[in-house]
């Protein structure tokens, strides 16, 4: 396998925007992607799209890819789109990855782009609800947020973990969305506004679930022959992982087990460790969803978040900072669009431009988005490790 | 670049299954191809699984590769969704290959399925139409058949072709479908039949278009050192090509740009010629897409293939067999199975297993699918060639 380099990221703001077509929206991050790594159009060789549930909202059910792509003129080439529910936009830059470190292309494009924000909030519930094995859990009404309360209240059970401990970590992701001018919101939160804004599905208040969201990301993956020509400052594609249900029939509700397989095979992959991460952007649907997940791909210890976040050593200038971007509780989530919008955060954070959210002196950065059924055993997780 | 070699194909009769869901006939599928080629399910070690509007359908908008998969058993490994409209399926098959010719994978398993039947026809015309650019064509009221059949009319001014003519491919494809116990359709047509059948879109009768149908289809590809160890008669992968729209501004609707590319491409990746097949499945959604795409892909000469239907020279025994299968014509086209349950005919004929339909000492096929917004022009047209 060849070294792989990002050379350029692009980002639309997260954010409600009825009246702009998801092309454009890809059309802005495509562009500023192909604009930060100084190459044209027509040097891209490839291109992978992810996105999630459009056909349920527009009607655009297919070749998203193609519609974006040739906004910014890229003509002709293999365009792929790509769907693994919240991982939609990982697994797009996992495939790019993939095509130039197989050597096959020197030159590829990852983009994600989602609207969610359909005029009637029925029909973005009845997409999003698409990511569970419909038939078995949406159907029955077990949709995302009735399936996360039921696994913070084993959390809580078993570890002790508080309301409080779950509250903080939205307060936390907000805060540092008011330091992101891409962020949907940026506007603080305090402990009490989170604890008792409307309850959704107990233990999960309003400010305690991720927003609907519509936006856009790119990214522009090369090989390390290119990455000479266009930049001093390469960041490198250390490790890429994928994987799919793996519970045993006895499983723990409390236990991330696919963050666990997909984690370990990252940090092998890198030859790296969690202690050598400076940032981590983990999907946090949930406020209880960056718990589970940042201790099932062990980046801190089983059962010791919760006293983590009383600490502040998730904030930023902490030991590691968790979700500087604001996280999904924040800067928003347009499914498909996450995955590739986590890449950029990662990348400004490793040259030094996030300005005032930067993580000083940031070297290495992991990015998570696990999503799709979870009592049916349905889901995807990817994990990338990113490094300077 | 490695050598892949195709050892496993399954794939369901194809047809109207309004009692059986979306996983089961994966199922069937992919426990055919396991079968077929000698392994366990365990030995499978990325997927990828092509559809391409089955959430505008069902609500299933996400995570279908991982809900079939994990009916036969495939657990914990990469699985990503696909979808290229029409070629969603030639594109899953596409990125499996990749995998395994990349180096990184030794066993892949290339998903295609499809349920276009709905209950209420109208929930498939509005899916099927979320192929074109929504906004700009289906909206407008330009969905398929209308598209194809502006182009017919263009098509029969330039060349001269006949009505007769563009009806006998609907009468050769439902013959061949006679001999094909997994086609949708097992019935000869006259002439007569075709051009009386109800008009869709002047040129184009009933009994020239596809039918809905639902299905799927699946195939095992790995390396030379795994073929080695399950078959003596694996089929390889001469060629893969994908492409993206590329016509000028001045474009020509008679012609397909989109096809000559994709061909060339692919003809020269295998290092073989038009002369060299024995059998091409090319991706027939009306009677004039076989006349415009055997043309484009270079296998009969601009203008020529009115003669050739007429004498015969793409039936069963004639110069190059076209849809010995039946096509999508009669064998039916759920969406995102078709491209992988072409690589399964393609497969059966190179082993010589085509029972009453076999192309006698076939030893190279090509499979062709192309799909997507044609005024728009965001199309993807995907092209393998595949030999003993």
């Amino acid at each position: 396998m060849r070294d792989v380099a990002v050379i350029g990221v692009g980002m639309t703001k997260f954010g409600k925007f009825l009246e702009t077509p998801i092309k454009e929206l890809g059309r802005q991050a495509c562009w500023e992607a192909i604009k930060d790594a100084g190459i044209s159009p027509k040097d891209i060789q490839i291109g992978y799209v992810g996105n999630a549930c459009l056909g349920m909202i527009t009607g655009q059910a297919m070749v998203l890819g193609q519609i974006i792509l040739k906004e910014v003129g890229v003509r002709g080439i293999p365009i792929t789109n790509v769907e693994n529910a919240c991982a939609s936009g990982s697994s797009a830059f996992r495939e790019a990855w993939m095509a130039v470190a197989s050597g096959m292309y020197d030159v590829a494009i990852a983009v994600g782009a989602e609207k969610l924000y359909a005029g009637d909030t029925r029909l973005s519930t009845r997409a999003l609800a698409g990511g569970t094995e419909v038939e078995y859990e949406a159907n029955l009404g077990l949709t995302m947020p009735g399936h996360w309360a039921l696994r913070a209240k084993r959390f809580m059970e078993k570890y002790g973990t508080t309301r409080e401990q779950l509250a903080k970590v939205s307060v936390k992701n907000h805060k540092n969305g008011c330091f992101n001018p891409r962020s949907q919101y940026q506007k603080e939160c305090t402990l009490e506004e989170v604890l008792y804004s409307p309850m959704i599905a107990d233990p999960l208040t309003l400010l305690s679930c991720n927003p609907l969201g519509d936006g856009a990301a790119a990214a522009i993956l090369v090989s390390k022959e290119v990455a000479a020509k266009y930049t001093t400052k390469p960041i490198w594609v250390a490790a890429s992982s994928l994987s799919s249900g793996t519970y045993d029939l006895d499983r723990e509700i409390a236990r991330n087990q696919l963050e666990e397989v997909a984690g370990r095979q990252a940090f092998e992959m890198a030859g790296l460790g969690p202690e050598d991460l400076d940032l981590a952007e983990v999907h946090d649907c949930f406020t209880i969803a960056e718990f589970m997940r940042v201790e099932g791909l062990g980046l801190v210890p089983e059962g010791e978040y919760g006293r983590w976040v009383d600490e502040g050593r998730s904030e930023i200038g902490g030991q590691l900072p968790v979700n500087p971007s604001g996280g999904l509780l924040a800067k928003g989530h347009p499914v498909g669009a996450t995955g590739v919008a986590q890449m950029a955060e990662v990348v400004w954070h490793l040259r030094g431009e996030a300005g005032q959210r930067q993580v000083e002196g940031a070297k290495v950065g992991l990015a998570h988005c696990s999503g799709g059924g979870v009592a049916s055993d349905t889901p995807a997780c990817c994990v990338h490790i990113l490094k300077k």
